[in-house]
């Protein structure tokens, strides 16, 4: 269960009212990549994990934190929207041309739908759906999705870094990168760990038995583009890095089979289709079967 | 620009017609690690992508391999339905009430929309969004994108693997867990080189000077649940994974701040809030206010 | 069945084109709490309704005026756009910076998409959708969902009063608040009907028998937060509003329970887990299961 | 912030494995009236809020307890799923055909994407989406918004009652209908709260100056279909219940207005006209204005 | 504006409940191709259109025409809901292992959400969005998609006419037909109105001066697959249907342009690149750039 | 299969950089009538076909360039985006007002999520959803919704020309216009061709035995609204154009059915219900059927 404390992780207040900027916020906030998807994503972890121990206590123990990271996005995001002009007629401050124009920067629902309040929505306002959530149980899959996650996020904040000069605004940005930092070395930790322990290996999931997949091209680069420069990567020659085999390297595909021939299913799906054959299998005419009915 | 060959890239042939599988493999197709989801990943990141040589070459090489997986996925899902029933009455196997129960759990689009054709859509009918889709433009964190969604991928093939006994599509099967092996070696290979070029290190983004951030807690593991065994993994001592920290462990935050004031913003907003204080800060009664438009 | 008639239900012409309003009132035509989702909402409770008389011919009585603000909305919103900037190079007004400027605020598919017409979203562009949609069948429950349906929309419409001078557009404006005045006290009125006709009472469903929920917390207020004054309002002690119990406050929780065991499913499902023990419950080891494929 | 506790609020375990019910069960854990929903809900209302005190404390007090409910059902879930067949071949019981045929009913995501655990969806496999969430700003609009949620919310978890025998699962039900039982009365003491307090009345929001609304129709019912009894029931007659006006009951509208001409945007957006009066409009022909491009 | 008469437009009544085809027809109510669909599409273009007269006429005569097959709809799914069972244990009927293993192949919101009420959904759950709308102002353009609509609408009928022997679901289904019948002729017919009365010819938008395009390849069939007979369709030689051209076969493309060299932009944006180059670019070293900040 | 040649179909570069112009192109790259929808259409319909031979060719053949126009579009965004200003402060360019103004009409998403690259998304922001996509086996419906799509999508193609000054962009437009021109001839080209090929006649699916819809409405034309000029139009009168009927034309409806009586589904949905009744259809009283259990 989850207890709330009114304080956040870190202090910071925006200098100055930024409507603007509020907006391009939402997307650490409600985006892919944002706080809601990992806070969701690591709970969901958590709550399935099939194992006890340090690595269900590694993902109850971020999972809250991140979900203080949410709060601390709409906090934030409700003070830039405090005072700025969202769009009301009649004030001075309004109706200058240039205030009007930047105005359209904004994200209108933030006045029209939530008043000067944070949305669980992306910069572009699409809302924040599930379908951005991994919880696969098995922890080696998962914990990558995890690191990536804290990549494109880590990414995400430099890149809005460089959108203000607000100092309290950069507060809360050098909070979330420092923690960001830590996060991804902390996903990647726990994959080394599982190797250690144990667990998990290469190629995910590691435990089905290799030998029921096609080995013959478990390990080759087959190149279907008409670039000449792909043979000189790590991913081309030597050994894999699963340890199980050797790259290759090979133009087009090493396998094929003529493509099979159209289905020709029952006439009744009035898919378009030459009769004859149709009628054949399934064994009496379109219009007898139909007469049947 | 792409040109297509009417072959397969692997010969399989489902022994028997299976509505109901048909519908599972809708997941590996159309979900959110089905290879509409990667060959449409490594497409935009190719698109996009701000080097030349060998990097594009390897996003162009297998982003067009994927679109020859969706099209195996969606034979194999054509011909599993051709003959099956799909809850068409009159015919006696349709009315035999065992089948009539195991249509239950077929696409019911599958009949009514497609006509015995596959779909776009996972398992469940979602539609596949490219809300799923990852192309940041920094490429170690896109190819750790790339790396989870290929054993995700995996993953689920795998699982799928012991959901039917048909040899046809065990073979099919039995390829594409070969080509994600190699995938999955493939990025993490990748991954390693760009290291080795000196493109990109951790943290991601590596060129964001660390000193912006706040770096007190960037290696700090915070435990924000009460399990008493997050200390004891990689993520809580020792060196880093990016070799600029020392893993440190603690219990909850180390740092907070009281929650700031809540926001009143303008009135005519119309969100609750005890008037006076309101009303001063907009300088003149609500009332004033209003009758001023 | 629905019979069209060529009126609108209110004489409103704005007094001058402008794109950027337009956009905004996509919000009360196509948002979530737009008139397209009462039309719909109010649709679906009268065609699932399980009572004869007053209630049905109520539903059926309002849904048909929503459609019309449907295409009130639709209405204003080409007419705001008919004249317009939205993009157009070549003309002199276009190429006026400011006028480019004010132009980013307005919703682009407007000019691509619908060629100057209303569309079926919200101000951010979102599709509407049916996820927005009410109709459980209990009307209790069904005409709280249509008061703070009407809520939301009448605060909306506040809100877009004070974003524009345009008389034409706040004599809709004045038309539809009246409305949704109405209408908010229409449902509440509802409401109270339903229960003097005994047919529904608090707490909804209100004819499952009260005995068969864990009734020592039915009246308890839990504080999951460090807040010291949420004993202090009405939903704290005294008699419930069902007149059913009594309220009582309480710091945290009263009930709790330890955290179950981790879950251990079928080792061919791939999870992570510990192996000795998902070996013993599948009786066999793994190997053993996956040789017997 | 949010901190963690590796407990649940209440004991409860299913008695036997029931997939089909875990799938019935998501409707109440990711749909539209789930516990993500609510949880999400009061948080955002929690993060915007305008006041400080018992609301506030109210909000952030009930958030974090559902938080610990989305917990408890994802926990359910994934015991119900545990040892459940979900489709995998082989085993003696999964090819039993009545089997088979019930593992139609499962959510096939459970087996093949989440490997037997909970998913941030509903039950019919939609991802959650935060389209569902309000938090407008206006309590009296939020709070009326909060209350028909847990009424929804109730109505269904009643329903699932009905649909298992499960003692274990019952137990967790009957948690919820009570706590449900509380939510309800909690919000609508809460609504007679801020009236008491002075900080909001009907019609929502109550200080936009009711005389810029259309008055004539505040207050009518306005019949547009054709059933005959909606004049029988407390909305068509006698005081309203915001006390400022009187109802009244009409057959059709009371107000029409011819439909407008229709709009004849720039000739450049090829929409389909009348092309003279288009022309005539855009100052010069057609001809002229794309030979001037 | 809309007015309601409490008909249906055409008599039908099950025989008896069947909650699986009940969800079946959900397709037809709120799939891509349902009623809702087009009721909404028609309704946009009428509210958009440019032209007063025999074309706005139309599209209100047949947009009310719609909204009722809605209602209709609606009423047969609750009909067909309103016995059956859904899933309640402790009936026997209930509890028989095959009516347990067919209500696998229901709607489970049909019983959860609407309480045996019809949904706004399709016959997999998803949600109706207002992304299948088509409404762009040009009538050719938006005729042809209602042409398209109406023969998928009628397809998809067709089809679940042969899922049901119930007599009286079959009557509704041949009302529906035939009007998709009259449907489909309607809007081709329109169509050739459209041509006769000069107002679109092809191709659309047809007063877009085609010099303008690269008519070079306007009449030309380029072959980006290795099938040899898509030179033997009319498409591939003899005039264009537009009049204006002659049809031509190519082998692949019959132009190209080497892939221009890969974007370089700002390096605070942190994709990967390889850093002199972009630093060039940016006039000043990355350390540089980032110092000022 | 695909393969992937690292080159354009035509040349074309932007003159100078344009974020605006960049999210404005999104639209046809990635919206529901963009190139992304084409390319997955064509390719599910050539994957589902039912005939080999000039038309499974002509699927295969155009979708491969298909996929060739989202490359282009992509690389055409990403070289917009390339220099322009996006949002980051401190560059002299990016303080200017009138430039920040500029920037509030960009996709914001550009320059925070994908770095200056192309995205999956319409011109709003929208991901791309396969719930565009038609496929339905019936290749007269489908070639139908192929026609409409190149009419929509050469008609924003049209609109976009208009929208900027920038000769690199306007050559990539007229080469798209060209294959649009061609593309909308193909489709309509191919429906004859089924025509005569005896595949396919009107009304689709046209082997479905029109005997078994309700035939004296099937050429009626019915008006739903009180427009007095649709009788006016070809659809009102004359033969129908599939040459099996004779148009009429009338006011309303022709067939009519009282409304039937509520449904009144199991107690123990708790829909609301006048009581006794419902009793009496379940047998026994609520409070004894709600004992039972």
């Amino acid at each position: 269960m989850f207890f709330h404390k009114q304080e956040l992780q870190f202090a910071s207040k925006p200098d100055k009212p930024d409507a603007v900027y509020a907006r391009k916020l939402q997307e650490v906030l409600g985006g892919q990549y944002g706080e809601i998807t990992v806070a969701m994503q690591y709970g969901f972890q958590s709550w399935n994990i099939h194992l006890p121990g340090k690595y269900r206590d590694l993902l109850f123990g971020i999972g809250a934190e991140e979900f203080g990271h949410v709060e601390m996005l709409a906090t934030m995001i409700a003070q830039l929207l405090e005072d700025a002009p969202i769009g009301i007629t009649g004030d001075a401050v309004q109706d200058d041309p240039t205030v009007a124009a930047v105005v359209g920067g904004t994200d209108v629902q933030h006045a029209i739908v939530s008043g000067a309040g944070a949305r669980p929505v992306d910069s572009n306002g699409n809302p924040w759906t599930a379908g951005y959530v991994t919880a696969s149980g098995n922890l080696m899959a998962d914990f990558t999705s995890n690191a990536n996650a804290e990549m494109q996020g880590r990414l995400q904040v430099a890149r809005l870094y460089h959108m203000t000069d607000d100092s309290g605004v950069r507060d809360l940005l050098s909070f979330l990168l420092a923690r960001d930092t830590m996060h991804q070395n902390q996903w990647l930790a726990a994959i080394e760990q599982l190797k250690e322990d144990g667990l998990e290996q290469l190629p995910v999931p590691s435990n089905f038995p290799q030998r029921k997949e096609h080995t013959p091209v478990s390990y080759q680069y087959l190149n279907f583009s008409d670039g000449d420069t792909a043979d000189q990567g790590r991913w081309a020659s030597g050994p894999s890095l699963d340890g199980n085999g050797e790259f290759s390297y090979h133009e087009g595909t090493t396998t094929s089979a003529p493509r099979p021939a159209p289905t020709r299913p029952d006439a009744r799906l009035y898919g378009t289709t030459d009769v004859p054959n149709t009628v054949e299998k399934v064994a009496g005419s379109v219009q007898d079967k139909l007469h049947r009915e």
